[in-house]
């Protein structure tokens, strides 16, 4: 890797830690500089404008979320394994303050009132990942470990809410009980999707 | 009312206003200079720091959110008619894109990786939140309505998430279905909180 990729690469990694703690509104060309040492005009170089740098920086916290949650649960056994490993990965970068999951949940909201490409960035973002999740439900409905009626986009909208409240009541709460609450209602939603015993027949 | 407390509320209004859409963070006294035609001198005699001024506008946002979702259902009978009208309330915050409701939720997560007091002022005033669901959801067990072994904390902890997806869906995805999808997902909450039949004896 070229030492310029290298720079770049360290720069928006700063970057994403401090768009977690601070937004990516908060993330300016000139607290970039103060983080990595950098001068404003050595930044510019890389980053034409605060709106390209908070692309980018964006583009790498959603990099680190399909890479910390996403993919590994798409490398587990389709159906409930596929959702339940989602689930543990997604818990597992909450708990260990992952900022590029955060920075992707945290500027859905940041941004839900504003217009331009970020927002428009974290709109494809998100529906990305909530098609991603009713995949994954709908895998587990044809491998019959999900009633096949279940409406896997209700399913992806329920499975959105557990998780920011989640964080909600882990980083902001510090609800030592937060994941214990959390795996309760990802089961409880899972037992509301299953099979039921009348289902499978008079007999069973 | 003095003039100058019209003008202090007038600000804090446009303060909200701002908040809900850059952050409370992105509220800087300029900002509201620029929003209010008044000068910065004069919005320094009113709030005497950026943290001040952050502090009253969470405070306005609260006590809007308060007067607009948590009041009415307080005024409605105890159990679940109450929790449904909290809900009811919240839904149509959320569509009439009212300013303090969606500061109240979205600058606890904007804080929740910052320390200071606007960060213990929002624990605060979310605990207080879950704690009056909590509490709401208890008198639905006292009355019947819910199962006496329903966990209030859980309930509260659930719902919580369903309003998040809520705004999620409906302000950044601009979902047409975001207020049925939360309809349906509370309707689970509560079904699932119901006395079952079999609870009511073998003779039900």
């Amino acid at each position: 890797m070229r030492k310029g990729e290298l720079t770049r690469r360290a720069i928006l990694d700063h970057g994403v830690s401090v768009a977690a703690r601070v937004g990516l509104g908060g993330l300016t060309i000139g607290e970039l500089a103060r983080g990595t040492g950098m001068s404003k005009s050595g930044l510019f170089a890389h980053f034409a404008s605060k709106e390209t740098l908070q692309l980018e920086v964006l583009g790498t916290a959603t990099a680190a979320f399909a890479t910390s949650v996403v993919r590994p649960a798409l490398s587990t056994p389709r159906g409930e394994p596929r959702i339940r490993a989602l689930f543990d990965a997604w818990c597992a970068s909450g708990r260990a303050r992952q900022p590029g999951c955060a920075v992707l949940v945290q500027a859905g909201m940041e941004f839900d009132d504003q217009v331009g490409p970020v927002r428009d960035r974290l709109v494809q973002d998100h529906r990305d990942l909530a098609d991603a999740i009713a995949q994954m439900v709908r895998t587990g409905c044809s491998e019959g470990h999900l009633r096949a009626d279940v409406d896997a986009d209700q399913f992806a909208w329920d499975l959105y809410g557990v998780m920011v409240s989640y964080y909600h009541s882990y980083r902001l709460l510090e609800d030592p009980r937060a994941e214990e609450r959390a795996r309760t209602a990802f089961e409880a939603l899972l037992d509301a999707a299953r099979p039921q015993p009348s289902d499978v027949g008079p007999l069973a």
